[in-house]
């Protein structure tokens, strides 16, 4: 654990802040303090992948697979559910509401008229629907982006010691793919590799693991969901235990990178039995996201986690 | 060279071919025949960078660092200059004239009335610009989309060989960010690596050069553009011209990380000397883009190649 402890120490101490920490930090304290005084819950959702540098002036890196589809659409289910959401999200990855339009271009949506530009008929229904969403929840939630895992975990831990002030009221919903390796600063070089040099050896340290200091000490009070991607099915519950026993946060889900769109697998740490969530053929078919039912079962857990926190 | 003709056979042996790359082909052959027939010129743009596995079960990758900027602008630059555009581009990265619109929500930018949705006031000169350009052009425009680097050289090989039938017409403008470097199929492991394993080793090969074969084989009477970025300027000129006299191709466009937006080098093979082109602060604040210059150079270049094609 001493280890642990200076590791993460150390990371903050070798990688600096990201640009705009200061205003993004201010943006993030607001959003907790108007919270906490009208005893609102807060959402904390990280989404989509970090980088990790192979160079100093970076053009190459490693990434994770992720566009952030979990994470942008389970924010607007907890937005629907009441909660005040802040999104902490890769730039450029999927976010809440325009993510429905992913892959089709707005000009082919749109008609020019002489004294008007309007959305052609055809698209109207769908329109109208997503921008009312849009401007119903716009006012509660706060959109912060990322690269690289360093960016990130200044921003986590920034986030979440903001919402202590909110003590069991926050959610952390850990859905962003976060990298388990990383070139320590010290050890790049400073400019483009060069493909002359023949074969390229890269040497990766772990990444120390978060999730220790932010239980523990940067948010000891909140309801914290983490996951686990995996792509081997055996590994799925075993890996899900192992974290909340070293980890002592209250959920699990794990999804395996194939069927991640239909079926999760809940563990908490009361060893209660895993819960699975999985969707139906005719309920994908009908447009029904995997997220509404995680959201749903886990606004519950988050009520009763609250009572058990105000009696207990 | 018999053994760079080895590897890049080697590479399309060990690597099978794309999702959707016969339907694909199918369209880039359409429009070159076409082309061909009316004797219009065709641009072929490739843009933004590659991914490289690091597992089967891909979770995590090597990338490259372009959002795609460069061949996004040029493609709006070479289909007004009236040429065909195949726009070979990373999945998810800028596009023409939708590029303009990136970090903006459009439902911030449209309004909902009782009868119609309708793109809001401040917003309808740069819309209608947009949508009018975009209407004007598309049927120009072919867009083909790639994630990977084996994806990325089945697509650039199968677009320069339906390309032959253009002749001189034919122009490739390479502005993607292709990775120097991958992991075999068979060097690959299976599942996501784990964590567990403590630091991670990887061993990267390099990627056989691909510009050979292009030059050679697939598209021997093309116009060839290629790039070189580099952060370190010293090295600028001289990893041009050794790119020239390697692959035989016509002009290497040299850009450093930093000022790729304000500066440009052309090299071309006829031992002439290095063009520069810079935008001015007072250019670049009236909202020029220096890649509408690299596109007017190249087209005369281009007229001249064709000429002297014809002629000689």
């Amino acid at each position: 654990m001493a280890q642990d402890d200076l590791n993460w120490k150390t990371f903050f101490e070798e990688n600096s802040k990201p640009n705009h920490y200061d205003e993004n930090v201010k943006l993030i304290s607001e959003v907790c303090l108007q919270a906490a005084i009208k005893k609102l819950r807060v959402a904390l959702i990280t989404s989509g992948g970090t980088t990790v540098p192979l160079e100093k002036n970076t053009v190459r890196f490693i990434d994770n697979f992720s566009a952030g589809t979990r994470g942008s659409a389970s924010a607007e289910y907890f937005l629907e559910a009441g909660y005040q959401v802040i999104f902490l999200h890769r730039s450029k990855s999927l976010e809440p509401y325009s993510r429905h339009l992913v892959g089709r271009s707005i000009f082919d949506m749109i008609e020019i008229c002489p004294e008007n530009i309007i959305v052609g008929e055809k698209h109207q229904a769908e329109m109208r629907k997503l921008t009312e969403k849009y401007q119903r929840y716009k006012s509660n939630l706060l959109m912060i982006s990322f690269n690289s895992l360093s960016d990130y975990l200044w921003l986590l831990q920034a986030t979440a010691q903001k919402m202590q002030i909110l003590g069991p009221l926050a959610l952390l919903y850990l859905a962003a793919a976060v990298s388990d390796f990383y070139i320590p600063a010290s050890q790049m070089p400073c400019h483009k590799i060069q493909s002359s040099g023949g074969p390229l050896s890269l040497s990766l340290q772990l990444v120390p693991k978060m999730l220790a200091p932010l239980v523990t000490l940067w948010a000891p009070n909140a309801f914290i969901v983490s996951f686990k991607l995996e792509t081997n099915e055996a590994l799925l519950e075993t890996k899900a235990k192992e974290s909340l026993e070293k980890y002592h946060h209250h959920i699990v889900i794990g999804n395996l990178l194939h069927s991640r769109k239909v079926y999760v697998l809940l563990v908490d740490r009361n060893n209660s039995a895993p819960e699975e969530i999985r969707l139906a053929d005719s309920e994908l078919e009908s447009g029904i996201e995997i997220e509404s039912k995680i959201v749903e079962n886990l606004k519950i857990r988050h009520d009763n986690y609250y009572a058990n926190h105000k009696t207990g």
